[in-house]
């Protein structure tokens, strides 16, 4: 897995990538960021391409934000969802993606429960693959995303603090982004309960972690919330969601501790009353949906910046 | 919920609509039905636009003739398909919502089971909102190729004898139907059994009530049947089905009782043998399939008026 | 069912064809093999038409691998999964497909589990209809991409040897294979334990029966392998899927019993290690990747020679 050129055949994680890599999809994402501003909002560049969406985790927004990221690029999409019951073993995995790629598939996007499975795949297949959440790893996209957005509103990334909150541990959302904003120079600080923060993390560059989320938000210019995973919490690593939300919601009192100008981000969907309040969630600093929206002039830029490399 | 502005942003109901306006969508509808009889059946006229047919009640037919209305005008269309389960607050709808509008969502075509979360979603975002059935309350886009049905046979709308029968208390089709046709001086039999007739709903205009087939065919110039939800059985108000078919179904026998040049509809699918025989449903007097390939030309123009009126 | 013209409306089995309908698929394939190979694999030729996929049976590949040659080909394509619960009198079927013709199809894809169903609606529909699988009898499109592969690998199709090696009796592959051969002058070699292979098939054209593999395959230019239904099994024809494993898969120790340049050929998804191996499916002989692709570039010359002549 030679990830070494610049922005190579394909997007498995940040950590595969290098600061220039990661300022150039910036740079090319705000272009296609005025093409999302126009009437019509598509451009003929990829025409007579083909992505897949190959999905072996159910998934409505990221699944949609592609393929709305490819229609707008004029690429043909399919969509595939794939229970896991039906693929067992790591020889069928690479056998459905190579007969995607025998169809001729000239991207795959690829979302899976356990953490390596599009660096496997991308191995052996000519076709890009793009990391689209990957078990516990990474979700290289949202991390860009969350980048983009920040750097609209604060001009810049270098020296920022930045407070990531919540499930540190069982996040691919904070992996990716710690991988991202370190690799920039950006102070990360990491907020949550010793159980849910991976023992040895404060050894990567920039990050600091934090227990008390009035601690980690003091000064901080951008505080961002993780998503409880509700539907996990047979397995979660803390008594109860309430008596979490009590420690770790981002309510407007919390973020007053934080500078002025601070922005709020989450990668959604949000859990209104857990980990934020509706009124945080719903005010001025809330960048909730300008994400989303940053997150399809992103995908474009990185569907666009692979299909160059694959040209 | 103020919609009074000549076919404004949404189209909730036909509660909402004036006269003027459901004409203007007959009219613009009869320009797109030239459109679907040429060779090549596509204009692209919302080119870059970008449709989500949100739908919370699985649905084959509504969706799919929503997904080609929207592909004949070159839009780009997202399907989808939400279980209840995983939306549980009203709250989580709104923040749904506005994520498709995020993504740069024109119109969202919603159906749900829950009666007004069309009109309550429309009241918060930019995105045209687009009833595709909500509840027991409305179904305006059947209704309106009901209407622009009976008007190519007819030649005309005012002044007709129109019998609905079936099951009126839970049909959105025939409240949507009600609506319109109240508006367009068009004279309603509703005809069912008592349990199944709201109370009180003479008093709309241009409604009378009949329970005997016999009395509300007499003399009409179109039979629209409804269909039985033989899934809703539990909790219907009537007894068995067989009992229910024997004084409802449409057969040839009970037709000869309406005008001669009468035309029989059903919003589909139907069902065989309980509420319309096959030999009607096949006979040259149905509109079935007619009412199938209008609501192409009636949903082109309800995604272009709506267009229109956001541009 | 009146299929003598050359490629009529539909595409319902390869039983109805002619020799040179075969022969005139090929060569169309062949045409758009190439624009396949080009870097933008797209052609206006059937924009403004509409395909729908009808699946009544899942179906991830052969419904991709339709999606693919619609969108290639610039057509609109719709996709619509039944449940077979939903849909139980044959006269619905009748009702579901006229409503997809009243959309405006104009060409139904369909997969039903019941052999016949097809074929009972092309009947009763002007849109062309394709049959994708239907129960154990045909699947038309796998056929004639098995031998567009074995054209274009030996040049030629008369006087080859091709072992079909498995569940013949349960297979659609192997019937329309068998009828497709059996046209085309070539030898058919059916090799499978009895109770697999149906009794007086040895009758048809150019077939003989094998029970040993080790018969079957000797001097055979062509090994093409079924894929065990593992789903099925609690109804199968044979004692454990090991012991079957042990006496009919596919190793390079029997494939070295085939001519030395045989090619080995598999409808997929594969089962590795039990009807072939590794090795053997992974070898520079396996032709299994090559005929997805060509499955691609023969249901595109079928949607536009069927298009041609509805035109």
């Amino acid at each position: 897995m030679d990830n070494a050129a610049p922005l190579g055949k394909d997007l498995l994680g940040i950590k595969e990538l290098k600061r220039d890599d990661i300022l150039q999809i910036l740079e090319t994402a705000s272009a296609f960021k005025e093409v999302l501003e126009r009437d019509i909002k598509k451009v003929p560049t990829l025409r007579g391409k083909t992505m897949v969406n190959l999905f072996f985790e159910p998934s409505t927004r990221t699944r949609m934000s592609f393929e709305l990221a490819g229609k707008r690029l004029s690429m043909d999409v399919i969509n595939v969802s794939i229970q896991l019951s039906s693929v067992v073993k790591g020889e069928t995995l690479l056998d459905t993606i190579r007969t995607m790629e025998a169809y001729g598939a000239d991207i795959v996007v690829i979302r899976h429960s356990s953490s390596g499975v599009p660096h496997l795949l991308a191995g052996n297949v000519n076709a890009s693959v793009i990391n689209a959440g990957d078990g516990f790893n990474e979700h290289p996209t949202q991390a860009l995303l969350d980048l983009f957005t920040i750097r609209r509103m604060k001009g810049r990334l270098e020296g920022l603090e930045v407070a990531i909150v919540g499930d540190i541990a069982h996040s691919r959302v904070a992996r990716s982004n710690i991988y991202a904003m370190g690799k920039l120079g950006m102070n990360i600080r990491l907020v949550g309960p010793p159980t849910l923060i991976p023992a040895g993390i404060e050894t990567l560059p920039g990050v600091k972690v934090f227990h008390r989320m009035e601690d980690g938000l003091a000064g901080a210019d951008v505080v961002m919330q993780l998503r409880v995973q509700k539907e996990r919490q047979d397995s979660w690593f803390f008594p109860t969601i309430s008596e979490y939300a009590k420690l770790y919601i981002l309510n407007s009192k919390r973020l007053a501790l934080a500078k002025d100008d601070a922005i709020v981000m989450h990668p959604g969907p949000i859990n209104r009353g857990i980990e934020i309040s509706s009124d945080v969630a719903d005010g001025t600093r809330s960048m909730i949906l300008d994400q989303v929206a940053n997150g399809l002039a992103v995908r474009m830029a990185v569907l666009y910046l692979l299909s160059g490399a694959r040209a």
